[in-house]
């Protein structure tokens, strides 16, 4: 019987896919849900609490009240400034050991909480620990393929995120006949997505493609691709989206699948030489 | 007497300003006014004709047959797809010879239309050699000045812009205490301003930072700033401006300084080491 296991749980729908993934185990689950990012549906009929980011210390207490021994970050979490973080005592002395990352990209922050609760004796797993196939595999996903077009635009949006990569920033990008039409930096993929369509030229094309960082947590912060992101695609007028394999994770694969393939819209797992 | 001058005009101020010095020199002029690029005021009063994106065979009758001999591009042009260009015969032809170029970022470009007006026979010169004034300095240029926090963002916003310089893209990069809130593609430098005033964390900063790219051609391309920029930058309450000495353009440097000055908000001449 795996021990009991803790969610802590910003946007989206990943964290209630791994509540009900665990419970289809029989695994107990608790919810530490952030509060103004979780979803009400996440802890519906779930032992949970809710916790404001900058309350660390209530944050531990309430997962070592209920007993977590594993814990797995899941879902979008908007980075706050720090008079927005309002940071207990507990976080306070966080901030000050780690107070160099605060001020750096997120991943290096991301690092230091993850090993903040590893010092306090948690194990952090890893969504696609508990739910194995969320992980994206290599070639077209779909029923359709990348033109040799959009193979050049992907390979120029791969050199554009791998040239901002080591400065931990650059999520995603749109390319468009070999014009880069946008960059994302802490805006998020979806209003990337809507300017670019407005940045669109005349003609076909415009393919999304969207790295996980260098120093991306593996554990913790994957990018993240779903059915949302094919209707975003699809109003923006975009022929494709490109994804890393094996390091993005892609929820709910049938129904995002059907709906790119219905919208003409290519889905690929770039295999990136490592 | 220098010889006729050929203003080859986009959109903004610089075209004018422009029309006036040359004046001020005595010197003939002749606009070559881009169609839904350039601003009416820029032709008043001048002799011009305008002349659409794509047509390349009219634009180079006109500038021989009024007797141009030095030309000078200035001022914005959004860049068209293939099918939005409907290019003539004359531009067919350099778009065959150009075409990898076409593909790839603006400054590569903008170099082979450059050097097809070379090939036909003009010279090119730039704005900065018709007035001298235009090129920023080094240090502070207004009353404001920028704190430790600032220069932090600011040589930030040089990393990440130095990391996309060898791919022709990126001109400028917001940054607020560390964190990197948005990066131009080609939006423009005003659509960048206005997110990430939406994007900006509450507490202080924000600074616009602005380098020409390595390749970009500082005959024909500089980055430019004037008193619109100062108006967004105040209205999305940044503190700041940071922008490279000696390879960028203000316009109407009293009013600019004089409005920034009044916000608030730093202007900054870059000196980058070579």
């Amino acid at each position: 019987m795996p021990p009991k296991l803790g969610i802590i749980a910003g946007g989206g729908v990943l964290p209630r896919l791994l509540v009900d993934a665990a419970r289809r185990e029989q695994r107990e689950v608790f919810v530490l849900a952030v509060k103004d990012h979780a979803a009400p549906e996440t802890v519906a009929d779930v032992e949970h609490v809710w916790v404001r980011l900058g309350a660390g210390g209530e944050a531990l207490r309430a997962l070592k009240s209920a007993g977590c021994q594993e814990l797995v970050f899941a879902g979008g979490v908007k980075r706050p400034s720090l008079p927005e973080l309002r940071p207990d005592w507990y976080t306070v002395k966080f901030l000050a050991r780690a107070s160099k990352v605060f001020f750096s990209g997120d991943d290096a922050l991301l690092r230091a909480v993850r090993d903040e609760f590893a010092r306090e004796g948690f194990v952090c797993i890893a969504p696609q620990d508990i739910i194995s196939d969320l992980l994206v595999c290599a070639g077209p996903l779909g029923r359709h393929k990348p033109d040799e077009a959009a193979h050049q635009d992907i390979k120029r949006g791969i050199a554009v995120l791998q040239a901002l990569a080591p400065l931990d920033v650059g999520q995603a990008v749109i390319v468009q006949q070999g014009l880069v039409l946008g960059i994302e930096a802490i805006e998020g993929t979806a209003a990337l997505i809507k300017r670019s369509g407005d940045l669109k030229r005349a003609g076909a094309g415009g393919v999304l493609v969207k790295l996980s960082k260098t120093n991306q947590d593996q554990k913790i912060d994957l990018p993240t691709i779903g059915p949302d992101t094919i209707a975003q695609a699809k109003a923006a007028g975009l022929r494709g989206i490109a994804i890393e394999a094996r390091r993005t994770l892609l929820l709910d694969l049938p129904r995002t699948l059907k709906e790119a393939d219905d919208a003409g819209i290519f889905v690929f797992g770039i295999e990136l030489a490592s």
